[in-house]
């Protein structure tokens, strides 16, 4: 296995002319695509149209390439975008390949991808211990997939599922089935919440034995560090994508992860660039960041390292545009890259407050 | 003469409670306040009322102490407010004392501050050279007053001016005067770049012969380096703050300052800290900064680094605030400090693109 | 008694030149104002300053005509202020006197006011039967002060009470005492529910037996169809503002009010003009309006006859802002004048979905 | 020829439901279909994708039923889209079918369109007399198609062109060709009021001599009652719609215009619908009403009737967003539907601080 990483620049969230150069080029065999992570200009919140436009653009653009429909697409490419390039942020795509056959290097590993997903969820499992069975089964797939055997070499575990739409809401209604919440925004936390204790639980990063329905959104002393979930309304099943290091995986390319004490946290990127050069004595240079997955989440109570910031009080901007625009502006600064996916919401990701970054960088 | 600098929290625009406490604990002696500059949690913009919030709040304050009017302490004191506390940003004020006696320190140089208005401008005026050379000399008025010889020595300039109003222009249609725009909002460049360019004729960073009505806002190759101007509809005349090191001043801390290549230019806080310490084999501790105050600017076309942000094109959000949001979170990164005086409009303040920053030190 | 209605245009919101020319000119004796609601230009939200400015710049003015302190004139008269003047809304303030001695007009009915307060909530009180008695006291109080005798003579009951703030939830936590909710903004339904049933007990449109701590926020068929209730971080106790028509009053004003069926009803307008002219076969001229009190409701599910409003899946823009932006220019179409007082939130004022309006006619 | 006017509601911007239900019915033959006109929930700013996203969805939806690309259903079918569903506006698509056979009514007038395109602009001929007669050409040619032989018989006339993004700057600068303007937004209304000018050049509407490019977007007491124009940075030509009654269009359907003479003209939509019924004695009924597109404009100087509004002021919503939605309640509260076309930006349509409205009606 070698899993190949393209990032391309997106002038608008219908552009695919980065991804159409690639494959023209052949830099990017199309029948390898496996996933795409990108984030698109739009606000974020409800109605951000702006990421739905996005995959229905490359569904198109690469059902021509592999002449299947773009409903295929859509079945076969696993497509996470997240809203929101406040402050310096770029619209991009980061575009995942896997080729079968690439010979590992004499046992060192090397950057690997599973995925997995989960059946249909009934809106009544939805941040529910069943969510959370559901995902952690899928996250052991998706690791076996990915020929990962021990699970601290999982360093990025992306997770998409469903929310409580009131079509769902509806639906419960009508059998009487019992909902976590009949509020649909107030549903994201419990989404969240679920699908990132599936992937603690199938890391060992919790006991199953301190779970149950009333821990979720709850007890935030239970939590997996590597974690990056997002909940959506389109969606009834969850998707999972496991990125770390493998023995059976080949190429020069290798993840590591941090947790961001807060969101003007600047050094953590060098600890994720340090975990994922592997060797903590191997300074890795900082312009051998391939590409950064991180959350952006709002300090507790508002205050920053003791000063009251304004995010959680603003009518005007949602408190996750103010902290993506921070802490996006902080990974540029290092890096000098602001095509860098940050999304927000972070329940048992990482202790309140604090957030997961993950790095690949090129050896 | 000694200058105190006194950074206070505030909970809201009118929240005065920090004031009180350096008065009542006797820390400032509010006969000696003559300068405050703050930042305040409004969006920035024309409807930003949370800058004359906090000056009437401030006013009244001061006026119980001082047994003065409100309006007499409007006269006495020179109030500088930015709205616009995106990201991280925290609302604060920066409150700074003049003491007449203290001993210089060995001839070695000591922050220093002067403080000069021009007379009121006609709406004609606005914008041209006559602005330019009343702020010139303002400016030398303000130098000679802080007992800076060398313009090298000065490195923060902070002008407050007039722009052109619904008003000004109704009043020079009547007389017959001509401006240069009858766009209230598009006087604004020609208000802020005047003013800097009368910092940068004072200072000699342009030579006069360079100068005529038509280079303003035009000719970006002409600037100051450390001018850092804001027009607003309330002001009829010109107010000029120059900060600098004098040896004519005693205490414990001095001011540099550096130019912000960009807008994640986190190494220019660095710079900033060396200039202040004055001899650059000494690297100041980053937690001896006291304050900074800096200009965000949003990267030309809206590209950094050659990646395109969105901040230009964003309908809901003012670029602004996307650049306040951005450059705040670096700088407090550095520092752990999120109460950073960052406000916008850098028209003849360093090169398009680039943005002041100072910083004081306590050595 | 006799209320007088003047109400006065604002520049912006510390903008009192409106009242200075009421008391100059003789119109307005300071002396007799008792109460003020207006409208300010912020954003309508937890930032929203422009109310605490109005309150602050108006206490100030008065207190230089009374010759008292500025925190005297906020004991001896009710400020009532909603942010947020979307679409045509103007912002204003209608200040009302009331002068002892004039002479009923022959057993006739006319505007009477009448104001009582609370005592201080404690923070588990707030949103509960407590509160709903509390007010339902001061209610009875304020009407009796207005010599109104029958309940049908109210039209307008103004509410502000306090909500659940950060601080008194920590409070609460302290002393170990239970809240309705911990959540801030979460109080705000309870708290304004609360206080709207205060006054559908008073005016016995709701069965006591039918109240307990249960209902609040829950059972919305009861309601009162006169209720105007707000929530605000800054108050402990609740203020109440009863107007309706007594024949004890004199003058020539009448009030009326009606139910807005959705936010389109201009129809209202007539219905609470016709109902103030306390003839229903009179129909009184639209331009006798004085003054509108109303509030704005987002449609249940986002469906206005039918067809689907965006304003509850708006991630920029609040629905309130929606709404009052629908609704001010409604009623502006129908008398012209867009300085309405219209606020948001409307539980148990009205049956979902629907809200008051109230209208004061000169006849 | 008959034209069929047929609305659909849109859950989201790509939602073709309701075409896919009329196609499926059969009340509609893709075959037929000729231009859609519609609303979506974007921000009406640079920055919206929705009307892109609705353009992709709709295309690729007929491109199926028609067996053609979608490409091909771009350039065979006209797309007009508005983004801003502000206030109680409803997100919708009015599509447009002409079917060649159908006998006229007895010399009767009835519904007729007719659509054309001029060659692409080059960017210095954007908001210049060569677009004003390109346009006006145009016009003609649509009006001939539209089988309209007097002008006062066309009652709404839908222009899109192009305005000068920062690539046509580039390009007209690389071959030194001067432009009205180098600012893209500033470009907006030299463009959308060369091309209203065209509309009332062709129209007989203002005399070719009082027409020169210095008039453009300066005298604005030149204008087109009848246009409605816009600028969009994706186009290079200019699309024209032609709607008005001829005898030679058969079916039940007849358009009329008046003018909205503020933001809040409720009387303006029961003069056109008596403009479109054709005989002022016969007062068609409000629910007669099939389609309404209109133009929102802030009233001069931000004053309505003489009260302050601050949608001029507001930075945090566009004044085109508080227009739309006052403008969107007023209609909606005379029809009872809030699937109207409304968009923003009147240069030369109308006078200042009117604006156009049409009404096509049911006979």
């Amino acid at each position: 296995m070698r899993i190949g990483v393209h990032k391309v620049a997106m002038a608008n969230p219908s552009d695919v002319s980065g991804l159409e150069r690639l494959i023209d080029s052949g830099a990017v065999d199309p029948r390898e695509i496996v996933a795409l992570i990108g984030k698109t200009e739009g606000n974020g919140g409800a109605n951000d149209f702006t990421r739905g436009f996005a995959t229905l653009s490359f569904s198109l653009a690469l059902a021509r390439h592999l002449a299947i429909s773009a409903e295929e697409v859509g079945r076969r490419i696993a497509f996470v975008w997240s809203g929101g390039t406040e402050g310096v942020l770029s619209p991009h795509a980061t575009i995942f390949t896997r080729s079968a056959a690439e010979a590992p290097v004499n046992g060192e590993k090397r950057l690997a991808l599973g995925i997995a997903v989960t059946r249909d969820l009934a809106p009544e499992e939805v941040g529910t211990m069943a969510e959370v069975r559901l995902v952690a089964d899928a996250v052991r797939s998706a690791q076996a997939e990915a020929a990962i055997t021990d699970p601290r070499d999982v360093h990025y575990v992306q997770v998409k599922g469903p929310l409580l739409t009131p079509a769902a809401v509806a639906d419960a209604d009508r059998r009487g089935a019992t909902l976590v919440t009949r509020d649909p925004n107030g549903s994201k936390p419990y989404a969240r919440g679920a699908t990132a204790l599936g992937v603690a639980l199938a890391l060992g990063e919790v006991d199953e034995a301190a779970l149950d329905d009333t821990v979720i959104a709850q007890r935030m002393d239970l939590y997996s560090s590597v974690a990056n979930t997002s909940a959506g309304g389109e969606l009834r099943n969850c998707e999972i994508l496991v990125f770390g290091n493998s023995d059976q995986a080949g190429g020069d390319l290798r993840i590591g992860h941090a947790v961001l004490r807060d969101i003007v946290d600047a050094e953590a990127v060098h600890m994720a660039a340090r975990d994922a050069a592997g060797d903590p004595a191997v300074q890795p240079q900082i312009d051998r960041i391939q590409a950064i997955f991180a959350k952006a989440e709002a300090p507790a109570n508002g205050l920053l390292r003791g000063r009251r910031t304004t995010m959680l009080s603003d009518a005007d901007i949602h408190y996750e545009r103010h902290a993506r625009a921070a802490l996006g502006a902080v990974l540029t600064s290092v890096t000098g890259d602001s095509a860098i996916f940050i999304s927000g919401g972070t329940e048992h990701q990482c202790r309140p407050g604090e957030a997961p970054i993950a790095v690949i960088v090129k050896l």
